[in-house]
């Protein structure tokens, strides 16, 4: 198992983890338009974000996006952003979750992070139990606005 | 009234509102060390991050940051995060935070951000209800590990 970041071929990939809802979706069934392409593009050639993804024996089992944004505060060190947190369908309840997580903290921390940070939907209780357990506090509430 | 992002020269203004808590901090009094230097010079040097301020005749009254975060959703559109919103303790209450939140809002809208997003210290339900009429939905919880 590695967490390393997603690879242009691991795109379909990565997609298919963004649009599994309940079920496996197959990565060759991904349309990859030219929107996506920009976007990994623009991530890919960031140096400030990342798209990681879980591997277990060659198959992407987890992804996720980190941006470590650069503050004043915390005697100017980075904060890491955590978002877009998936595990494949049929691999959920193994503690896979748990993995991905701490290695992306551990990544974070080795980067010189001060503070990891993510927001979850206020309905997904069971994810709140799950960060809580990993040690996240749940002192914000997360605000959204559609443009 | 003008919404720009803040130059060196006014790094100890801006340091200034974020160490106020409850009374004007002069900048004068600010000591710039070496990491708010290398912290500056690292979100002016970022297309992505930017510390924003509200300039009222020379005097910066207000700041935050936003930094647009490139991401495989939402068609590939950046959305901006904002943070370390700040009014100098003098001039609250007049009106001039949601003169600074709307501006900063326009400005993700125009470079063609699809959302806005914040987090917010639970126990500052102000701030919450104040995000509310800006037509900030309350969706997520915001969780945080310090490292």
């Amino acid at each position: 198992m590695i967490l390393r970041p997603a690879t242009r071929a691991e795109l379909p990939a990565v997609l298919a983890l963004l649009a599994d809802e309940e079920r496996v979706v197959d990565p060759a069934s991904i349309v990859v338009t030219e929107s996506y392409e920009r976007a990994f593009t623009a991530i890919e050639g960031d140096p400030r974000n990342e798209i990681l993804v879980l591997v277990d024996e060659d198959q992407v089992v987890g992804c996720l996006q980190a941006t470590y944004i650069p503050g004043l505060g915390k005697g100017g060190a980075e904060r890491a952003l955590i978002e877009a947190v998936r595990i494949r369908a049929d691999r959920r309840g193994g503690g896979l979750g748990r993995e991905l997580m701490a290695r992306a903290v551990e990544r974070a921390r080795e980067r010189g992070c001060a503070l990891v940070q993510l927001t979850s939907d206020k309905r997904r209780t069971e994810a709140h139990r799950f960060y809580a357990s990993l040690g996240f506090a749940r002192s914000h509430d997360g605000f959204k606005l559609a443009l």
